[in-house]
């Protein structure tokens, strides 16, 4: 009955989501600011028809978030499900093979902004709720709070305050949530660990105008070739970060644990041709799969100064700016990792410049129990519906709230999530494969009913 | 007579030029393409206005030469004055305290794109002719071709084809221009060297896409930030730049040669005052004008790659790019130059990235000679409306048609410029002081004097 209520209505599904994805929720840029609105009043809608109670557009001093619940018997356990409605801007366009907010579906795979960051993955929660509700295997069997957001990609700031003022009423015995994947199609995996952030803008100043690269070059530091060697010397020829302190508090994992890790299938080549590079690179002493989770990173996310246009242009420009990121491992604190990048990164201007850090949201890492009944209820559902049991993986990527979730309301996350590395998510084309999404679909109800059989009073 | 017809006419030269510079015309920007043909075709009608003969538009593959001649007598020196009606890319706009192509007039100065550098240079000359033609003081008492460009700021290519096909028609025994400076109003100096250019934009390439990085971060070299460790290794901790062979061939003054230049008055405080920097930088071992002058140098002209919108985007790029220019001093040579630079760049690649560089235009260094009629009668002028004998100098900027003028034509020229080092050449803001036009006019015609009573045959 459900695999056919799934059937008989993956269509409309899949059209749904696509209308969605058509909406241009970028929350990093305030010219779509009417756009994310939009994109929360269709999700208020939808979880309406789907029979959600008392949803609302819950402001913020940014982004409304949108709340509703379904709260059937005080005997049943709670889970509160997050998502977010805002996505990742869409630039560089150029490089989009179909426009970002026109979804296609081609190849099976859903081509969007959002398709998979979080979208698709939230609206895998509506219609798996729309599901238990009609397909009549037994109705919904826990009682369910939705609280989707509108600015997980600019870092959550309101959604903290909206958590700290509503404790009482974001009340759960745990927080499910979609925003990971999984190893492969036929390789189930549920994250157990994910990466912390400190995020930097970076502003380099020289002289106090552009100035001719003839009649001044030589004689003065230029900002840029300075914020080139700042930026270099922040890596050694290992690949280890230069910052003084940054590795102090990492959490180095026992031998054991590393066994246990590089369990989980990987195959080099594939991934090395999945990218299109001959060689893989980072830190010495540890593999790929672990330079992605259980290892700490620096990069640069953007870099910019003067003359960027078609032609040759002799400048020497006044100032040079950089987006610099590193991901933290458990036992690392946004707030520790800031300070001390700051600290260093303006200790290291050389004569000539100053230099502005200015940060952006920071997130922490964190790791998930695996031993609790909402672990064994997701692992147990996903071997359901895959046939297979999932492999528990630590993530190199950030979701901040879901520590700030356990710091704020003491409730643990499980990270069930549909998508796939290769999915693009953060870069052009961006996609989420209709395998995935329908999979999601039909996962979701499976873990209630696991977890309602464990844990009602 | 001659001070009472620029007195007399002053405003309206003022107000023609300003006409000119409303006319954006930016070469390296294809968008401009018909502006650039509009100010070709103003030209042309003030020249003909002024009484030259024979104003054409010579077609090139890229923008028109202008050519115009007035043929007096054989038996009086000719002199081929150049110039060039293209300008600068005026971005970044919004650091222009008004828009660079509404030229005002405030505090005594011209602020244009193009003000000085070098519609407002070349426009001297056309004034100075029509001085001459109706001051009632003697005429034009040399033959004189006029050639201005329209490509300057983007290599002069097609000039120097112009130039091969035309070796005839542009016979002379002297080059004039006006595209440099002189050391400040009230001490006048003669540029007797310049810099030559190689000019580079590099391309680096990693991963086939953008990823997103906290599932790709620490796994995947940076294309970021391996173009910043590249970048930073070309200097070492001295400023000696470090691709090999790079000074095999460069000059090296003898002690009374550079005591000879350092002549020249220069005031240290006043130089970093007038660029906001507390400390003067450079290559170790060299003074300031040095830097600038006789020691060749290497800076990064523009830089881009990754996310450079506003707020945070976890993304490592696939591609990053720099515009990378050398000057080059004698006995260097831009085919040598960029053929190091291509190699060495090339070579220094870290694994993970592959790069490519593509040459823009380069230029060769250049010394004129001060032995010559030509730069005695120009130093003369100087001497009689400054009233103090000009300081020969060497200029750190590159004029590469100088040295093509030699090669090709075998002409030298004289560098009888009337800007400043303040005046923002290139940068936003430029301007040119009207005492500096209304000088240069004043100056032309003693040249044209002085020459001609040294050089008549």
């Amino acid at each position: 009955m459900a695999a056919s209520y799934l059937a008989d209505n993956q269509q409309r599904f899949l059209d749904e989501l696509l209308d969605w994805l058509r909406i241009p929720s970028v929350s990093a840029d305030p010219k779509f600011q009417g756009d994310v609105r939009r994109a929360a009043d269709f999700l208020k809608a939808r979880l309406e028809e789907a029979g959600v109670n008392n949803v609302a557009l819950c402001e913020t001093a940014g982004n409304p978030i949108v709340y509703g619940d379904y709260l059937t018997d005080p005997a049943l356990p709670t889970v509160l499900v997050y998502g977010h409605y805002d996505v990742q801007p869409a630039d560089p366009y150029e490089l989009w093979q179909s426009p970002p907010f026109e979804p296609v579906i081609k190849d099976g795979k859903i081509y969007a902004r959002g398709a998979c960051d979080d979208k698709g993955q939230a609206y895998m929660h509506v219609k798996a709720f729309e599901m238990m509700m009609r397909d009549g295997q037994g109705g919904v069997p826990c009682n369910i709070k939705f609280m989707i957001e509108g600015e997980e990609e600019i870092g959550s700031n309101n959604l903290a305050l909206f958590v700290q003022a509503n404790k009482e009423k974001l009340q759960a015995d745990v927080i499910l949530l979609s925003d990971t994947g999984i190893i492969a199609n036929d390789v189930p995996s549920i994250e157990v660990g994910l990466r912390g952030l400190s995020y930097h803008e970076v502003e380099v100043t020289g002289p106090n105008r552009d100035l001719h690269s003839g009649l001044y070059g030589g004689a003065v530091q230029n900002p840029i070739n300075a914020l080139c060697a700042m930026i270099a010397s922040l890596h050694d020829e290992n690949g280890h970060i230069t910052i003084p302190a940054f590795y102090a508090n990492v959490e180095e994992l026992t031998p054991a644990a590393r066994a246990e890790l590089a369990k989980a299938p990987f195959n080099e080549a594939e991934f090395e041709a999945s990218i299109g590079l001959p060689v893989a690179y980072g830190e010495a002493g540890y593999s790929t799969p672990e330079r992605t989770s259980i290892r700490p990173t620096l990069d640069v996310n953007g870099i910019w100064g003067g003359y960027t246009g078609e032609g040759a242009k002799t400048v020497i420009a006044s100032k040079a700016f950089a987006k610099i990121s590193m991901r933290l491992v458990p036992n690392q604190t946004s707030d520790e990792i800031t300070a001390l990048f700051q600290e260093h990164f303006t200790r290291i201007a050389p004569a000539g410049v100053t230099v502005q850090v200015r940060p952006h949201h920071g997130g922490e890492p964190v790791v998930t129990p695996t031993d609790s009944a909402a672990y064994r209820a997701a692992a147990a559902a996903m071997e359901t519906t895959f046939g297979k049991a999932p492999v528990p993986t630590r993530g190199g990527g950030s979701i901040p709230i879901v520590a700030m979730f356990k710091s704020e309301l003491g409730i643990d996350s499980v990270l069930l999530g549909f998508g796939l590395d290769s999915d693009a998510i953060h870069s052009p084309n961006e996609h989420f494969g209709v395998f995935n999404f329908l999979k999601g679909i039909e996962t979701i109800p499976h873990f209630y009913r696991n977890y309602a059989a464990a844990e009602t009073r």
